[in-house]
């Protein structure tokens, strides 16, 4: 066998997982910070308040995503769980219902007559292997792994961070606003194209068409934020 | 049968699918603009910066999550679909190998000697069966649906930027800017806890715990921005 059976859904990654939430987390740390600070520049006259708004964005956004995709795991998990239980008094509960459910499944797939009824039989002879079978084929559910859970959480978390200071790092410069605004623009869509494309790599998909995708969204909502930000800023006392 | 055999994950869902959307959106959209502002104003004078700042992000957060994801999920399914053009070649050209696959999958429930035969006969007599069967039960992949990608992004996208409103309307009054700050965190705490309680209902979680989670989530989000911001605004001259 060269690939296993009981694979989740993320085996279609080519690299680690580490590495591949590191380059989701670096990818998407850089694109709202930079739209942020290039939205900001076009509106306020200060580097130093661009550079704090930016700091404060990847405050706030590393421990949303972070903080938030851990708990949202962890519920994920529960309600796994609580689903299951669920499942399992159905077994008991409502036997009939359910050997009828597992024939369906097996008539999906085409099986007919006795060979529908002997992949049953051999189902629910087993209490745990019928319920992870209905867990699977009816709900289309596999137990999340919590603590792989915890561990991408904290990555893309710091991952968003170490993304960040990319393009805000230029506004820490001793140069002038307009100027910090274009080096952090080119180091930002050089840095977003090669992050693209490692993200295209790690997640299985075009590695040139996932660089052009990064950048094109790094570029859109930094364009829109610096437009509206712009626009806004003309409009009141800034 | 009172639940769907073909049910995707999402099934779990107990209200409808856009609701929900706007509830994720939304809940998400509150936490970051509030934190940008909250971390802004302890370390800038002018609740009109804290404003654009805030429109900035909402601006670059929501095309960031909007196209992003609408991207992100059509890959997905042009993945899905040369996956499965790998898997319809490895059954021709592979043949055996795929046969004793189909076998596996099912002695992995259990299944023994004629059924396993039984079963693995009925899937292999139909090519586009047997491809979907391994997709789904050697992968575990399902095909995507790339319409329902569209319109849940522009909707996670929007309610986004509804729930930005909440926390930015109160620096936009002719109020002192630590006034306004009180207000949009008296405002946000509460609309975080009804989000949260509603996300909670329409992931088929516990109510109670996201909503406490999701205040948890934005509280330690804008906290940790307001302390950086303001040391780092400490250490320089804004």
């Amino acid at each position: 066998m060269y690939r296993a059976v009981t694979a989740h859904p993320e085996k279609h990654f080519t690299g680690s997982e580490t590495v591949s939430d590191i380059v989701i987390g670096m990818s998407d740390g850089l694109t709202v910070p930079f739209a942020l600070a290039a939205g900001l520049s076009g509106a306020v006259a200060s580097g130093h308040v661009v550079l704090i708004a930016g700091i404060a964005e990847m405050a706030a956004g590393s421990i949303a995503m972070g903080l938030g995709g851990y708990l949202a795991a962890r519920s994920e998990h529960e309600s796994y769980l609580s689903e299951r239980a669920r499942e399992q008094r159905e077994v008991e509960e409502k036997r009939d219902l359910e050997i009828e459910e597992v024939r369906d499944v097996f008539r999906s797939y085409g099986l007919t007559g006795d060979t529908v009824e002997a992949a049953t039989q051999g189902i629910i002879s087993d209490r745990e292997r019928w319920v992870n079978f209905m867990m699977k084929q009816e709900l289309g559910l596999e137990e999340p792994d919590p603590k792989r859970a915890l561990r991408s959480a904290l990555t893309i978390g710091l991952a968003y961070v170490a993304g960040g200071v990319i393009p805000l790092a230029p506004y820490a410069l001793n140069v002038p606003l307009n100027r910090a605004l274009l080096i952090s623009a080119a180091l930002t869509l050089v840095a977003l194209f090669i992050f693209g494309a490692l993200k295209g790599r790690f997640t299985g998909g075009s590695v040139w068409r996932s660089a052009f995708q990064t950048l094109l969204v790094g570029a859109a909502a930094s364009g829109a934020a610096f437009l509206i930000a712009r626009a806004v800023s003309g409009t009141g006392g800034a």
